[in-house]
């Protein structure tokens, strides 16, 4: 049963709904500027889901790394790329990543089993 | 011409030598796993690069940023995936990382101009 | 009902209870240090609290990001001023603090509500 | 009653095996780098542990924090030694390492309780 | 003479150059929404400043940190206002921000003795 | 010739100066705390300088290592103790470091063939 990613959609929704509330400009702009990061371009979508996933990793922000996790799995990340990954945030960030890559591979678990 | 990769690659290989020589087993282990981190496996060296490179972005490293940019850009990495690259970074990593990015793209020009 | 202020309040003294039991000479005196540089001098308190809520912001700490809020929330920080203050955090630290702005922004709401 | 301790093991072996259980070559092979640099060497295990719980205060990862604070505690950490190594990680890291020594003074609480 | 202020200033603008030469839109907006986030609004710029500057010193960024101190300088900023901009940086930071807080003072030495 | 040990020691006190010049009571009593943190005390200074050192990597200050180094060296650290602390630096903080590595090694060599 998918209880940590529904519980994760369900407050990262219901705290961005405070958030754009707030109806700032600014944090608006930020937000389309983050999410135009990702689109496909001259790199592919899902090359950049991975370059955010590292970036997560090393930068070790749980959220942001279930995010990429989450997105990089829709986009058909298989199992062995998905180990790949981690060993690059891995190696970048060092053993200080450790704990996030247990709870990584805890959520990549569960989306596995649905 | 080629100033500033030639003096990055020299003073690299100058320091490496110092380290190497010092002929310690735990730290040729970690530059062992580290170059394996980047082999073409289930994602291909090129997206690996592209994910260190944005790692090293965030974590604002210029001698990092520095040796992906050329790896990345001997594997064919396109003007337009450079400043996809780069956005990511910015974006993730936010305003503190513009002074590398700056370096990134001197860096960039000279490769390109060569 | 202020339950994320309650709760917030009331960990943070339970353990800094536990702290200051230790009843050690340098813990103490890097706290007194702590609170000298918050206080009204060349630059009033108010301002300084804002530039602890951004030093707190870019480094991605809840807590400190909680106690800053509270305490510019105190001092008559208004709507837009707090959205201002987060924008700085967000374009400084980039989306990796989204995460850190979402929970700030829930907890400005409370205190807004009370 | 040693809750806080049992609570950190129990979760984290259990993640644990989650990552073991993806039978990864390079997150096995840095595991086990992972364990050689703590290790009785030159250095004596005591004095890695310590260096480890410094690292780790000053990158404020609480898991990390807590590990290295339960192994020196086992390898004989006094109270003062305790204190001292907290000192050192709030003058190097600053305040924001304070919400971290808070809960590892908890923590270590709880440990000379048993 | 104003040696290193003069200096930073055309290096800053030099690289600059090379950025903007690229005309990439992602990296246009991001400079427009960096801009944005410092003028005047419901917090004055000066105040803005100083919280960049914070969160300059805290993530130990020497190219934002000299930005900013220019700038605070600039709009006024007082001997005694820059020390205790520096202090809270350096007690949020830790000592780890000593060898920036070092070359700031001497930055703003140049500029006050101009 | 000890070329970078005598550059250093003498920016150092240069800059150090300027700082003390400013005669701010808050920095000089950080500056306070921060020399107490390393005295002998339950733990002894060397282990004190190793802790500094393991951090001071991790956070990946130049300058702050140069420091814990060049403190550590006079202190009697045998190359081997050298290595490992390397390592422990290292695996906690990842490849991120090496361009630190390369040059405490190097400062290290330079102290080694005085």
């Amino acid at each position: 049963m998918a209880g940590k990613v529904k519980r994760f959609n369900e407050e990262r929704e219901r705290l961005n709904r405070i958030v754009l509330e707030r109806d700032n400009l600014e944090l608006k702009r930020f937000f389309a500027l983050d999410q135009a990061a990702y689109r496909d371009g001259a790199l592919d979508a899902r090359t950049k889901e991975l370059m955010g996933l590292a970036a997560s990793l090393v930068l070790r922000c749980d959220d942001c790394i279930s995010y990429h996790v989450l997105r990089a799995g829709e986009m058909g990340l298989t199992n062995e790329q998905f180990d790949e990954a981690m060993s690059i945030g891995l190696v970048v960030g060092g053993s200080i990543t450790i704990p996030h890559i247990r709870r990584a591979a805890e959520l990549w678990k569960e989306i596995n089993n649905r």
